[in-house]
C-alpha cells in the first residue's frame, strides 16, 4: 500500500470509529468536510516516513500518530480561516468550513477534531504505554502553549512579536511533532529528530511566504497576499524573491544533513530531497523580480505545488 | 485541606507547569482570565468527592482527572460565549473573554485549554496506564463527538433537535465524566457511576433553566433569557416554574438513590443532598408564578446560588 493510501485508509478508520451517525448531522458532515478531500497530507507523510526509516515495528502506533497530527492540522486550518483570524472564504479550492456551514459549526468542528486527535492516541496507549504517553505529550506540546500552534497563532495578536518563537510555534511545531512522533512510534528517542522537523518547518514557512506573496487566490486555493494584508512577517518582504529562494535551498540542504542515523536513512534522505525539489522554484538567470513580473517557470511549478505547501 | 483548596492548588500547579512565561503574553493572560477566579468548581468537586468515596488511593490521578474536567468546562464557557454562539458580554460577573481580549484570543484560549486538559491526563498515565487510559478515553468521549459537549452545542444548530441527545450531551456529559472519572481515578468501574452523573446533569439543566428564565443579568453574572432568545428548549417553558421545581426535586432524589455501593457512600449522599438543597428554590404555598412576579424567597436564594448552577 502506498503511503497516501495508508494515510487515507487510517483517517477513514478513525472517522468510522467515531459513530458519527449518532452526532448532530451538520457537525458530522462538517468533520468530513474538514478532512476530505485532503491536501498533500504532508505531516502524516513525514511522520510515517520517519517511522518507516526507523523500522515501523508497531504500525498501529505509527498510523495513530500520523492521523492525530493530521486531525490537529485540519482543526488549525478550520479555526485559522475564521473571520476573527484570516477571514478566508476558500480553502483547498472550496468554500472554507465557516462559509460552507457557519461560524459556530467551524468552532465546534475544530474543537471536535482536537479532541479526536487525542482520543486517537489514547486508544493505542495500552499497546505500548511508554511510546503512547510520549506520543500524547509530544502532540500536546506542539499544539498548545507555550510552544505549539495555538501559541504560534497567538503571537500574531501581540504588538511585539518574538519572531523566532512565532515561526517555530506557528509552522515549525507540527513538523517537529511529525518527525519526533514518527521516531517515537518506532521506539526511537525523539530528541535527535527535532532538527529535521524544525528545518522542514522553516522550509515550508519560506515556501509558503513565496507562494503567499506571488500567487493569486485561484492558484493558491485560498486567499493570496494574506501576510501583507495582516502585516505578518514574510521572508519575501525581508529577502526578496531570489533571496527567499536561496534561503529555501540552504534550509533544505541542512534538513537532509540533519537526518539521524537509522536503518532507512538513505531512503528518508531521498524522500526529503524529493520534497525539496518540489518546493524549490526553478530560478532563471535574471536576478531581479517584481511580484507583477514573476518568471513563468516559477508560476507554473508553483501552481502545481500550491497544495503541497499549505494544503 | 478542603476540597476547594485542593482544587485551586491543583489548577495553579497545572498552570505553573505550562511555562506560560514563554507563551505570547496576551494568550497567557487570557488563560489565567478563563480559569480564575473560578465559579463553584462543581465538576471537579463531584469528581473528587466520588474518588474520595471510593478510597482516593492515587490522589495525583484524582487531581489530574478533576482539573482536566475543569479545563474542558472553562474552554466550553469561553467558546460558548463567542458572538457566533451566545454572544455573551459577561461571564462570572466580569466581561466574557472575547470582550476582555478579543475573539481570536478567545478561540485560541479555548483551544489551548482543551489541549491542556488532555496533556494534564497524559502526564499521569505512566503512574497507572490502565486508569490513565480510561480517564483519557472518558474525557474525550464526554467532550467530543458524538456524545460530548461539542456535540451537545452542535445540536442547537440543527433544525430538528434530538432533545434527549441534546440534553445528555450538552449539560449531562461533563457530569457523567465527573462521576465516572472520579471512580476510575480510584480504581473502580466507571459504568455504575453513569446514572449519578446523568441525574446530577439533568438537575443542573433544570436549575439552569429556572435561573435563565427568572433571573436578571446582574443576578446571573451572565446574560439572562438566553434560552428564550435563542429558541432553546427550557424546562420552565415546558412545565412552568412550579413544575420545573418539582422535577428538580424528583431528579435529585433519584440521583442520591443511584449512588453505587462504596466505602464513602453515606458521605457522598450527604454531599449530593447538600447540593440538592442549594439548587432547589424555597417554594411558597402559592401555586401560580409569573416571571414578573417571582417569590422573594426564590429570588434571594437564587442570587446566592447563581454561581453554583452555571459558574
Amino acid at each position: 500500500m502506498s503511503l497516501m493510501a495508508r494515510i487515507e485508509t487510517a483517517i477513514r478508520e478513525v472517522l468510522q470509529q467515531q459513530q458519527l451517525s449518532k452526532a448532530p448531522p451538520k457537525l458530522a458532515e462538517s468533520l468530513d468536510y474538514a478532512l476530505f478531500p485532503g491536501g498533500a497530507r504532508i505531516r502524516p507523510t513525514i511522520c510515517m516516513s520517519v517511522a518507516m526509516a526507523c523500522g515501523d515495528d508497531q504500525p498501529k502506533l505509527t498510523n495513530a500518530a500520523s492521523i492525530a497530527l493530521e486531525l490537529i492540522h485540519c482543526a488549525s486550518l478550520v479555526h485559522d480561516d475564521l473571520p476573527c483570524f484570516d477571514d478566508a472564504n476558500i480553502r483547498r479550492g472550496k468554500p472554507s468550513l465557516h462559509k460552507a456551514f457557519d461560524e459556530s459549526l467551524a468552532v465546534l468542528a475544530g474543537d471536535s477534531l482536537i479532541v479526536m486527535a487525542f482520543e486517537t492516541l489514547a486508544k493505542i496507549i495500552l499497546q505500548d504505554p511508554n511510546r503512547g504517553t510520549q506520543l500524547l505529550l509530544t502532540l500536546a506540546k506542539r499544539t498548545g502553549v507555550p510552544f505549539g500552534i495555538c501559541a504560534g497563532q497567538a503571537w500574531e495578536t501581540e504588538d511585539h512579536i518574538n519572531l523566532s518563537a512565532y515561526h517555530q510555534a506557528k509552522t515549525g511545531s507540527l513538523f517537529v511533532a511529525a518527525t519526533q512522533m514518527g521516531a517515537i512510534a518506532a521506539g526511537q528517542d525523539a530528541e535527535p529528530w527535532f532538527e529535521l522537523g524544525a528545518r522542514i518547518g522553516e522550509a515550508f514557512q519560506v515556501a509558503d511566504d513565496l507562494h503567499d506573496a506571488v500567487l493569486c487566490e485561484e492558484e493558491l486555493g485560498k486567499p493570496a497576499g494574506q501576510d501583507d494584508l495582516h502585516g505578518r512577517p514574510n521572508a519575501v518582504t525581508e529577502l526578496g524573491v531570489q533571496g527567499a529562494i536561496q534561503r529555501l535551498t540552504d534550509i533544505l540542504a541542512g534538513a537532509i544533513s540533519s537526518i539521524p542515523s537509522c536503518p532507512g536513512e538513505a531512503q528518508l534522505a531521498k524522500i526529503v530531497r524529493s520534497y525539496a525539489e518540489k518546493l524549490t522554484p526553478v530560478t532563471p538567470t535574471q536576478s531581479t523580480y517584481t511580484f507583477a513580473k514573476m518568471p513563468t517557470t516559477f508560476r507554473t511549478r508553483s501552481q502545481n505545488l500550491s497544495s503541497i505547501v499549505n494544503p
